[in-house]
């Protein structure tokens, strides 16, 4: 379910709340937007929306964006579609751009003016008000999206004329046009920036007298800078009470203290509209995130302490992949190789592993944008030092695994996952002889699901898991551990080296719940797994990051690169579950080697 | 997979055993034998056989037979096809017959003359020998059917002529004919019964020496009396060594002393096939069951008091039902009648239950046939006692709880479950007070797979469950349990009464999963689930048996029959779950009321 009408009425009773970025103007820009919605993300937005570059000039960045946030970052993606410089065919190829990447919600606006123009003026072939965009989009693509269209509690600002606002006239057919643009097909809306509740609660208040019952979410534009703030209200001919100009007069040069009032104003607001009735907030971050995330905090909304997960992992939200509830343990440090390589597969299994063993995991080659170079600068800096030796590579994965380390080549991420830190020391010591880990999970045995860091999905449940470590290690060690698996009856392994020579106690259909949780009224999510046959996709991944990603580093013919190499073509990888998630202790294996 | 080559091939060095049964010649007799071979199916034969009637006479009852074993005993069935009398079309009729059941498996035989005559001879259109039969299989059916045929270590008895046996000449002939019928397609070789453990040993070896490799089963016939014996060995020209022959002579008009020794004698064979190499005991029931179960207790085959399931309850053997790996709580004590229901599913879900949530449960047309008279008999001498009022109602259920009755008109098994037992007090207590339970299991939680009487699947694994208990009850009493719900906020409950008026707190696509178990390289393995579309199905049959099975007992206008009438008509039935299976307690709602 990713329709935004859908997801409001789902909420019984619980206030949400959405953020709006726009698209970035360098390519830098964009790379941190990511980042920004990635954390962002983890406190379950209703939903995130991207701006239509004013005047239509950034299109395809827009659409860009919103395809990435969709299906990269796993938020429930909005993108805004104008009228402006779009004839009907760029409508058209917009919209199946859109629906291609599994986006179902469209935010239907007029647009501004083309830029240098001071009027709104239809372009040939296209339409001249959001009215008529609504109908189209109705008319050629039936339910597929969900609608929203804008609202606007002061009424539209080309209707505003001097200080004291529009017009009874104005405002009224301002009313009539919203009810118009809801009957052809708009089902949410979102209203303009404003700065007195009053003004919105009363436009609430008569939207319901004029018939619009639809969900009226306010539009919540946090101040993050004095002129940034006048600007914008200027153009929004947006009306401010006296008492905000009043505390912004004497700390309008003092940055910090303008931001520290935005929280506070924004809080304030929040507080009046819910108390009103609101349950929904929309947030315009400006692409920013402190004052946001602030005032959500403040209202209780969120707490960075408990981000409570719906499953271990994002789940996507890319409509055709609405099923998907497993995924392989493999790739948890790189979920975006993982969405990367399974983005053209028809349909998701629902809840069964099995059924999607048969299409062929992808290529990575859309994988690269997502790349940041900060990281790649991290890890030249942190990996790349002078190597002689297999120890020296030893030392530098326990460094890693101590926190001596931030970046990781076999890891999108900047730090270790929460858990693994409750088995560092154990986890070091592997490494330091020779274990060199990539992945790793402690066992858990029936936590409630609300436990900070280890649960996910609704409270009422229990967690389990089956501890797991995967590490490349030599074929000497390895020999040593197969070797000692008859004394281990509750682990089971797979091995296997670049060839292809495979060592394992398990068939290649043995699929291995890792990670799974008992809820009441449910059956037993299991969205996590072992599973040997992604494992052989997986492996080519994991061996490639030792040349492509490590040894690159280094000038050819140098020492580092020679032991790199060595490595990646004799060492095996391995993955080893201890199934005994009561009272097995996967280390002791280890022990003595 | 039910291929008996199959199954033989995972047996990875146990003993396995097989029994055969042949058709009963009255009514009476095919109703034990299905009681009989219920029981002997919970030690997990490899397969059962049925043999084709003398001559061909009993043909439909043997494929009626073979059906109702394969799919409401769910036995792994083979049947007997002869060529006795049967012209190609009533061979192809059979096969149809036996596929459209889901059976995989024939023992393609030439057959004894028909009755009244010394010599085979081929009916009009018919095969003269086992290898056209089992060629015919392979040319118009190809790999469907596993095909066993047999083999005779003395020789065919055709070709014994004296009392010395057959000739070198005859006995080499047979070997070459025997690889003649599995060059044609036989899969596996059972063997003519023998007592001459020396026999059956060399016959191995001489089939070796033909290029037969297929595994080769000897068929053992226990001696049960000593008449049947003599008689049965005489008809097989079978060599009996003179230590039989002495050790029976003092003891044959004592019918106890000779089934004794003919354990005694079945156990010694057993041990000198297997310490010979033999991997498979077929054991010639006679349709008789002490004798059998006792030799096979002896060898440690198999353990009255741990019959490890491999599911919680048996799972279908007929080939389109093989992925059937979940079933709804509500017919756990009447399994025939689930069987029935669902019998033309089409296909079964692999593992999820939602998948065969769309086909309609069936009715119940084939299911009377498998109603005992003898249970009816019972029901009507201990539920047909004087009724004068709701509390005489509630007295019966709960005697039936304490064990004092042994038949049940919701139950098709003749005691409780065992794991019911475990909280009879309290449901006694229950039924007292007007919750007259009809289901129940206790919470289980982590306890090894192993575990007698709760643990199913391979050894290694968990099992958990959680507490559930149905019962009828008046609408007051539910009122009562349903005002104190929110005060058990993890228990989850759906009560209907006959007229379909529904009370929940779930909604009706929460599939709940009641008994799961964690295994070793597994996914989590759920066999029993709560469903409340399935629920609505339960409840016209639990309703049905207050009047079809329990008050039809009375005549007309009797206070009884009014009694139950009314309880039919206003009662309601309930389901509840305790989701908390680790801390929670299913009966603390019922305190006080």
């Amino acid at each position: 379910m990713t329709k935004i009408i859908d997801k409001i009425k789902q909420q019984d009773g619980k206030v949400a709340f959405s953020f709006e970025f726009f698209p970035p103007r360098t390519e830098e820009g964009v790379e941190n937007l990511y980042e920004r919605m990635d954390r962002m993300a983890a406190h379950q937005p209703l939903f995130c929306d991207i701006t239509w570059g004013a005047g239509g000039t950034t299109a395809d960045l827009t659409l860009d964006i919103a395809t990435k946030m969709q299906n990269m970052i796993c938020v429930n993606t909005m993108m805004h579609l104008t009228c402006t410089n779009m004839p009907v065919e760029k409508i058209d190829e917009a919209l199946e751009k859109v629906k291609a990447a599994g986006i179902q919600n469209i935010l239907a606006l007029r647009g501004d003016p083309p830029k240098g123009q001071d009027k709104f003026v239809a372009v040939e072939g296209g339409f001249a008000s959001a009215l008529d965009l609504v109908k189209y989009i109705r008319l050629h693509y039936g339910d597929y999206f969900g609608i929203t269209v804008a609202g606007y509690p002061e009424c539209h600002p080309d209707y505003i004329e001097g200080p004291g606002g529009a017009s009874e006239q104005a405002y009224k057919e301002n009313l009539a046009y919203l009810k118009s643009k809801m009957d052809a097909g708009g089902e949410v809306i979102v209203t303009q920036l404003f700065y007195d509740t009053d003004v919105f609660l009363k436009f609430v208040k008569d939207c319901r007298e004029y018939g619009i019952d639809a969900p009226i979410v306010p539009g919540i534009m946090p101040i993050n800078n004095y002129s940034g703030f006048k600007r914008m209200t200027a153009f929004c001919k947006t009306k401010v009470p006296q008492h905000i100009l009043d505390a912004l007069e004497p700390i309008k040069d003092n940055d910090e203290a303008v931001k520290a009032y935005g929280i506070h104003l924004g809080t304030e607001m929040c507080k009046t509209l819910i108390a009103g009735g609101t349950k929904h907030l929309h947030l315009y971050t400006l692409n920013l995130e402190k004052t946001v995330m602030a005032i959500l905090t403040n209202l209780g909304l969120i707490d960075e302490s408990k981000v409570q997960r719906t499953l271990p992992w994002r789940p996507p939200t890319n409509i055709k992949r609405r099923g998907e509830e497993v995924r392989p343990i493999f790739w948890a440090n790189r979920p975006r190789s993982y969405l990367s390589r399974s983005s053209n597969w028809d349909e998701f299994p629902k809840g069964r592993w099995g059924d999607s063993r048969s299409p062929a995991y992808g290529t990575l080659n859309d994988y690269q944008f997502l790349r940041k170079k900060s990281k790649d600068l991290k890890l030249r800096e942190e990996w790349g030092i002078d190597l002689k030796s297999s120890e020296d590579v030893f030392k530098l994965f326990a460094r890693y695994c101590k926190g001596e380390l931030s970046a990781f080549p076999w890891s999108e991420l900047e730090t270790l996952q929460p858990e693994s830190q409750l088995i560092t020391d154990r986890l070091t010591s592997l490494n330091e002889r020779g274990f060199l880990t990539i992945n790793s999970q402690p066992a858990v045995n029936a936590e409630p699901s609300d436990t900070p860091g280890i649960g996910w999905g609704r409270p009422g449940g229990y967690i389990y898991q089956k501890a797991y470590v995967e590490f490349f290690t030599s074929p000497e060690r390895l020999q040593a551990i197969i070797s000692k698996m008859p004394g281990f009856p509750s682990l089971t392994y797979i091995a296997v080296n670049v060839k292809g020579e495979t060592y394992s106690n398990i068939g290649v259909t043995d699929v291995n719940a890792v990670t799974w949780g008992v809820f009441p009224a449910k059956e037993v999510i299991q969205p996590t797994v072992v599973d040997p046959q992604s494992f052989m996709v997986w492996k080519d991944e994991a061996f490639d990051i030792w040349t492509s990603e490590w040894a690159s580093i280094y000038p050819d013919d140098s020492p580092a690169k020679k032991v790199l190499q060595e490595t990646h073509d004799g060492y095996f990888l391995v993955s080893i579950v201890d199934n005994d998630y009561i009272r097995g202790d996967l280390f002791a294996i280890f022990e003595g080697l």
